[in-house]
């Protein structure tokens, strides 16, 4: 390609609201530019990035035995409606009607799509597995949408989804998708870690992400730095136990000075640790308006995904406002652990850490104290609701680190999730008896590949790319062009390399600066720099986009 | 892959509504299913004929210099709003709001959105002329969708857009698309006819059609069967003089009887051929809700299309309803030639090739006889507004054939028609000047293109691939199957094909019966045959998807 006619050349400066490394250097190089916030355009030099990038998935999806095929953009909204997922879904979920008033949907996923079209089959245990992907674009109504490629409205995403007899099956299909991701995103040279997640509007029991740790990245999760890795909406943490062998004492209303309000004025006033409280907090469920009232230790913090599943409103949870809390009774700060009719109350585990907990029944000049949990008062439920942070401890003694990192793919047991919400989505058996499908599903967003792939492999000039991802593996650069000789060889280089069927950028412009030049070799960030000038004689100069040094050598050299 | 897990099997019956060759095959093969009307799931060996077809366009576009790209599928709609495109699109444009309120066009084409990413770049003219393209899912809101993949309401197309100094370096890059349509579509077997066409709501001046013939093909061209090729709705004709060096008569309001009513009863009574009389035909425009009348020799049609194109209103105009008629103050049957206020005349050119025409001021018992063009009446213009048809001369004295074909891609010159209506779609002259872009752009339908080549090429049994588009090169049969060496001998032959890189379905099937497995092979078209059997011996049975015999061939000679 001569870089002469390339469309999307480098420019100076990236965008004033540009702050991630990779949406600056792939705007300054030329690999993207912005249609409307969130939507990008991908430009021949991003396009040859995200072609291969594509192709490594193919090839290792298929020689894992997956088969690629496609599914309309446009999803029937109905097929939505029987999961459910219309309102379930954590992004508002995109609707169009066409003119002749049907409604479709713009998926986030496809999981219902794939189970429709194999349920058209209506296939027998013969048939099974298999695991069907495609590359297609999908679409996300964030509210916010991040620089660049990272979190964007609409993406490439590769998605699989298997159709197993089993879970027994099942599982050998799962751990085959886990080794393949990672083969996938070794090629491209990113190392990656798989973290337990939650499995959100997906639906299905467990998930695993798979995740490129960087201090820019969305994802937060937790490790011991051995064995464990989860995100923070899963970690485990053992509680520790406060007191839970003291004897129980007399449960008392006491006075209390007015001034104690906050959990900061608690500890000053009883002078005693953040543990020794009980903290609640509320939610509303936006979709069946009910109030959750999660009663926790004073010194750990709710997780609300963890809530969601204890109260089966995956999606649905959000802050309530004074108004919520008007509804059942009380205000902000004088929340009850108990018998606000119209709440339901969600305990965390760590209520059984404590005896004597202060609080619980706060008024305006009292409140109560030695409350003991199934003595004084009980949840609905105990479950895991806490926040697991850095320092806890798990269960095997080891401490957490938490860690951030950007989510380049997932991978999601389904089981029944679908194939049991779904009419018909089910296979004949070996007895001729109808049985729903184990699923899996199995995603990859190859923008947010691309820019993890940046956001690792840059220096302060630009971009370095891997080699098997590399827009071109040479940048040849010529100078001296208004020497004829120099020109007429360095455009014999290019054709020959050409011939030898080599991935060239040719930078062919007669009027820009050396230095100019080698800058945009490095902000482009092509593996091999080739340079042919007055100084280099019969030879190329070669250098590595990773090293400074340069060597001179042959063209046949270069060739073999 | 091994036919026992391909998702996609073949099955017995093609929908009760499928019509079309290829979508019967395509459907019973198992290449597609539908999703909903118009919308398709390509299924996995759909999918190999796609990437096919996409690879041989992608090779043949790379080499004549074009650059791949991707853009938004939700194209903002500010930018249609910019063209006037949201009124002048054919089709129902498809629109989706986000939950921001900004509004979006699911498009059609994306001229529009390629003007908005270059327009970003602001380059110079050292930068032109650059062809950049993409393969992208397009909608189109179609009424009706047809059987199959010929007409549906979303679908890849290979869109490409060309930007240049002016007319002459534009002229060489269309010549340029030509010659790589017409290689494109040979690689693929499709012999293709270039048609002139209209460019509908895309606008510019000119345009080809690259059709494939075919009598179910809806695409009507008109041909000399040499060097002409001309879509109906742009076809040329000489009008043949009837009487224009006859002498002018004189004007006459003349009686007659009630029954005269139809084009058929005036000939009875005039006793006189069509070509003597005035025929009006009344169109309404959708957005403007003008009155245009169409005044046309009686033996002509009018072409709805060349009369858009005469008022500039392309794609505006309907049938006038009784309604329309009375707000005009008149009724069916009795339009005048002249006269009603509040409509626009527009004459074809054949009211020159008549002297002293019957009618034009029909009333209940009256009419008018010996109406000359120019004396007693004249249109707002003359233009051509008739309808071409077989039969018809060229200006050339060659006669006029029609035909039938599928059109799989298009070509169209669109000048400043974007460059001028959208802000700063410029580029630097060599004198510092701002200049607009002289525009092209080249499509092609992949999904059009694959149903088009399963049309041309099948028998009574199936599909028969052309080998560089079939998803496999082999299908290879197992017979025998219970018989173990047999079977071990397939499976061999499976893997060493495979370990030299052969593309193979293998009908591993073992309750098969061969019967079916021959059938099947024949309705999937995949181009060779290869046969293991108790029958074979040491050797496999070749057959040619094309031909009727067969031969012994070794796996040595296979691989060479």
């Amino acid at each position: 390609m001569l870089y002469s006619k390339l469309f999307g050349k480098t420019v100076k400066n990236a965008p004033s609201d540009a702050t991630l490394t990779s949406h600056k250097l792939l705007y300054q190089a030329g690999f993207i530019r912005e249609s409307t916030a969130g939507r990008y355009f991908i430009l021949p030099l991003g396009q040859l990035v995200q072609s291969k990038i594509m192709g490594i998935v193919r090839y290792e999806m298929n020689k894992a035995g997956a088969q690629e095929m496609l599914s309309p953009v446009l999803h029937p909204l109905v097929l939505w409606e029987e999961t459910n997922r219309t309102k379930t879904t954590g992004f508002e979920l995109m609707k169009i009607r066409d003119r002749r008033e049907i409604w479709f949907a713009l998926g986030g996923t496809a999981e219902e799509m794939f189970v429709d079209v194999v349920r058209k089959f209506r296939p027998s245990y013969k048939d099974l597995p298999f695991n069907i992907y495609q590359f297609a674009m999908k679409f996300r109504d964030e509210l916010r949408a991040r620089g660049g490629l990272l979190r964007v409205r609409e993406f490439i995403m590769k998605d699989a989804y298997s159709f197993d007899v089993d879970e027994e099956n099942f599982k050998k299909e799962y751990k085959n998708m886990w080794n393949t991701y990672s083969q996938i995103f070794k090629k491209m040279g990113l190392n990656t870690i798989v973290v337990e997640s939650d499995n959100g509007y997906i639906g299905g029991e467990y998930c695993h992400e798979f995740v490129v740790e960087s201090d820019i990245g969305e994802t937060s999760f937790l490790t011991d730095r051995e064995k464990y890795n989860a995100h923070v909406d899963v970690a485990l943490f053992e509680r520790d136990d406060i007191n839970s062998t003291e004897e129980e004492k007399p449960f008392k209303i006491v006075e209390q000075p007015e001034w104690v309000k906050t959990m900061d004025d608690n500890i000053k006033h009883y002078q005693l640790p953040k543990s020794r409280f009980l903290k609640n907090v509320v939610y509303k469920n936006r979709i069946t308006k009910e109030i959750i009232i999660a009663v926790i230790r004073g010194d750990l913090d709710v997780n609300k995904t963890k809530l969601e599943h204890a109260v089966n409103a995956v999606g649905q949870l959000e802050d309530a406002t004074e108004q919520d809390l008007t509804k059942i009774g009380t205000k902000r700060g004088h929340v009850h652990s108990w018998g606000h009719k119209g709440a339901r109350y969600i305990g965390d585990l760590s209520l059984k850490t404590v005896k004597n907990f202060i609080g619980g029944q706060k008024e305006k000049s009292t409140d109560t104290i030695n409350v003991n949990y199934g003595r004084d008062f009980t949840c609905e439920k105990l479950a895991d609701i806490a926040l697991a942070k850095e320092t806890y401890l798990l269960e095997t003694g080891k401490k957490l680190v938490e860690k951030k990192g950007i989510e380049v793919g997932n991978i999601f047991q389904l089981g029944y999730h679908y194939s049991k919400k779904m009419k018909d989505a089910t296979f004949i058996d070996k007895n001729g008896k109808e049985k729903p499908f184990y699923m899996g599903c199995y995603g990859i967003g190859i923008g947010r590949t691309l820019a993890a792939i940046v956001e690792k492999f840059h220096d302060e000039q630009g971009i370095i790319w891997p080699e098997s991802v590399a827009p071109y593996k040479y940048h040849l650069i010529g100078l001296d062009l208004k020497d004829q000789s120099i020109k007429s060889k360095v455009h014999q280089v290019y054709k020959e390399l050409l011939a030898k069927g080599r991935e060239v950028l040719f930078d062919d412009r007669e009027d820009i600066t050396a230095g100019n030049k080698f800058a945009d070799a490095d902000l482009i960030g092509i593996p091999y720099r080739l340079v042919v000038s007055k100084r280099t004689g019969d030879k190329i100069e070669l250098k590595k986009r990773t090293e400074k040094s340069t060597r001179l050598v042959s063209l046949d050299e270069l060739a073999s």
